[in-house]
């Protein structure tokens, strides 16, 4: 047997996301009264917050801007000299923007934007959460007392991200940071990818690129939190109707990732899912799991398609001759 | 900051145990038709078995012998070079036996055994299980088609092993193997250690020492497989209920751990837990959750405390002083 | 205040339902291995059933014939006494068909039709399950062990009819055998009624009468089996997926009933049901629940829509052209 | 067949329970923030509460008292023609203590005592809960919105009172007020009933008559509220140990009533079950099973045993030489 490449193991985790709100004052309530989520500092046009299972001091910053979309990734490296590795990787490249010096939470992060112009971030400092004498759990392996309050989301699990082209930014994260590619949705044999999973971690996904049928760049498809049962997901399914925040598809389970899924639009337009299930991958040579048109069925797992929206939407809203207009008969969020 | 030394990740997962059963017909009904496990092959005095989840042609090998017990546990190697570094660093300590050829299921694997005497082997080739064409799930990302026969586990969780002394044996995985400690039960500080759970993946343990309150070496506590939800685990607990089969402890929620579990012993005498929930860990700098005598309370995290036989039975089941015969007026495999 | 009549309360339950499938063994495999029930007798054509946690003999009579379709629906009443009342009364209503000396599982039998034409009779005398030694579960409530195979129904739920018009059959229900209408869905105010919801028992439901949308008499919509919990639903959805069993819609929650649903089509082309969740009604003076337009929003509840065939396919099948062959597309039984 | 005598249905539901506290407080914080049920008003020494699922103005009547234990039970007749009759019943049986006017939520109300000392009481005229439109649910069958504030119960079940003598007390409901018997506890043939449940509805119990081995008379075991599922149940252990409420049993599922159980003792000193699962009885006419020794095994389904305060812990708390003091070392609610 040949001996294989060892593999990279520079990138330990997804640290926290940063998304853009045009109503700030709204999502920031949908995130803490209905998400559950706990608000932790403010800061300028930012709110930080995190899920009770969160161990880091936050895994969510929502910044006021005129559209919604993302901000920015940050993942954590495994070591300082990992963090130096894989910044070196990245000047290679020549993708990289340069250190900052930190923001609340993490310190030093070396920025840099995938091929399609996601803003992204690497580093290794982080602050531990720690919660004051009356927040802390009786289970001490738990960073905060379970809250009961809305969905009561555990913590953050993924980023969802629409490109132009799904190939050349699935390539980067293997090739430059180490990313491996658990699934990938490529209807036709050599025809276009649609849709790539990719991991550091055992979970199936930290990171999705889905194709953008609306023709953009840089657009977000969604971000995820994890809820311990499907039991969970479908409880939120009934406080999300009765706050009248719109659900998009769901709950029920994809075929890709095995996730239980609820999608859903936070007030400022952005997609939100509410995530539990999946499958766990340990094997160190998982061989990608190549979706084809056949393979797909209805393209959910029990049957029923997801709406056209699915494809079309993100953020920033935009409009195109190809989405046409179709998500906006499903929801205005004006 | 002081870089920290760069973290090992040698060992990729828990691939396979091997358990010993003087009742292997007994047994084999037990893990097939009650647990829903899929029996893969026979060979000599073995059956090798895996759950429909498992990736791996086999993760339970069960073996008629004399008495009940641990036959070995395997670990794989993340690469063929990971498992040279782990095969050196055996040597050096002096607990290598030696190469064997390999196995049903996977190539050359190094064994050795841990301070207490567990034996235990390192392997990187495996084989990956093929499902025929009937076996195969509509799911292509899942092994073979959904098993609704007994429990129907899904995978290997983990091994609970007994020792005489726990200490020397997490620093044995944690110096020579590379796992990290995530939790431990030491009542008091400076005190002897209870129970260590450690992990190489997120897992908060591939494996656990706990301390033989009745002085024996080498014992097993328990073999663990995991259910998806914790419904799965209440549904497992009628199930054995109208199998006759004796359930130790459980349904419940362990503190440590967060485990969800159910303990029974299998017609052979060994004890199994089959688990879902606790919660994964993703951060490279880990700081070990260290419980004290209060932090506990009753032992179980809702109340009631486990019955005296989980400190003091194990395989091969043994007869001392220290022990007295309370688990014997619990459980009378005869 | 003035004193309202007094509730007639003489049917108890729905005992039993027959339905038709020109597939018998095909349909039989499917509710044995498939659904989990138990067969406990074949005569003639048909095969006689239960689920493991119905106490009556059997409730599920599958006879073979030419067209999927009802066979009839055995309610029972609560006394011989109330039995003879309401033979009387469908007597003066001129819709009894007259006596037949029983069936394998229950005594002398009143044979009916509704006002659409759907076959009925009501008894009293009923024979209960007895479990064999072997059969017998350690829950001496519970009338025999619980059955691990497949979806595992429980027990009998209810039965949905659909009929040319809903308001003269669900009126013969309430007055001639005293139903209570839980539900109604009339969109608009004097306007035909959609469906309506019909029960003697706190359940919201013990029968439905449904539009045909299609224009027919006499057709079956669907039997329903009762499954626990949400959980065991999706779990259903995952197994009838892995045996190529088609799921028209769910699992997902109704507004009206608040089940949570799960709607297949077994081989011989009949709907079935598989629900849980839903609610109790305990107050003998329940305003029935009268579902508008606008309170339905979009259909389901937590988002998506019932796909046409919800409203058109009934056994047996028949092509119309209101209906116009859309189910066709969705479901192809030959 | 010889026709059996009709059966009397005149009582149609558990309407309420007033339970008393000394620490009003604490309970009233219980009931609203950790229990998750809403107040509808306050007035003299009593709060009235009901849970976000229950169709009248209020369930619980929560009032301040020197000790706590049972205020009365409220039982709803299914019209005013049925009240007479068992008005009429109770008066010929010399238990009648006579009419008062009605309290909040209901009208003319005939006080009576069980044979035990219990106060409890049967009236027609209820109020239903209006919700404004805040508080208006998008489920138009459901009384309200869903609340998700602590384990938002859902609605009333059952109340279990403790008596020196058990069969006294259940026939007094059965042949007075119509009540049928469904489960019996009696270890022994011809030995002493240790606990019996009885129900007017399909659920295995509205009430319970359990052995009070601590001699007493009139004293409650507890009140209990239901959870749609049993993972609400997990949840809501989870929740009561955030809020330190002590669980004295459970989660767990009874053999008895197949209830999937969870005890704790509520700030007053009264416990308290979060009760799910359990099964529904149709047949009118179904024979009560009868536990005797042999058939309970260890008193807990899945193994186990209750707490010795399970059988002598009732409200009034008081202290005898029959329970020993046991309980005490359990919980001391001072």
């Amino acid at each position: 047997m040949m001996e294989p490449q060892e593999p990279i193991q520079d990138v330990a985790q997804l640290g926290h996301i940063e998304i853009l709100t045009p109503k700030p004052d709204e999502s920031l309530h949908f995130f803490k009264e209905i998400l559950g989520m706990e608000e932790t500092v403010r800061e300028g046009q930012s709110v930080y917050l995190r899920a009770w299972g969160d161990f880091d001091r936050h895994t969510l910053k929502l910044t006021e801007a005129r559209q919604a979309g993302l901000g920015h990734v940050g993942w954590r490296a495994v070591s300082p000299q990992a963090l130096q590795r894989r910044v070196q990787a990245l000047n290679v490249q020549g993708c990289g923007k340069g250190w900052i010096e930190g923001d609340l939470g993490h310190g030093p992060a070396y920025q840099f934007t995938d091929p399609d112009g996601h803003a992204m971030e690497v580093y290794y400092e982080t602050e531990k959460y720690q919660a004051s004498a009356e927040m802390r759990s009786r289970l001490i392996n738990q960073p905060q007392k379970y809250i009961c309050r809305g969905a009561a989301v555990r913590r953050i699990d993924h980023v969802n991200l629409m490109c132009h082209e799904v190939t050349p930014n699935r390539l980067f994260l293997q090739e430059i940071l180490g990313f491996k590619l658990r699934e990938l949705l490529q209807p036709e044999v050599d025809g276009i990818e649609e849709g790539a999973w990719l991991s550091v971690t055992p979970l199936v996904h930290d990171i999705a690129y889905t194709h953008d049928f609306a023709r953009n760049h840089g657009r977000l498809h969604h971000i995820a939190y994890w809820l311990d049962t499907r039991e969970d997901i479908l409880r939120t399914a009934d406080i999300l109707m009765e706050n009248d925040i719109f659900i998009e598809a769901g709950p029920a389970k994809h075929n890709i990732t095995q996730a239980f899924y609820l999608y859903l639009y936070e007030p400022g337009g952005n997609r939100v899912e509410v995530f539990s299930s999946g499958y766990l991958i340990f094997a160190p040579d998982w061989e990608p799991v190549i979706w084809r048109k056949a393979d797909r069925g209805r393209g959910v797992y029990w049957g029923g398609t997801l709406p056209t929206s699915f494809r079309t939407y993100g953020t920033p809203v935009v409009e195109t001759e190809q989405a046409g207009k179709e998500h906006l008969v499903v929801f205005d969020p004006a």
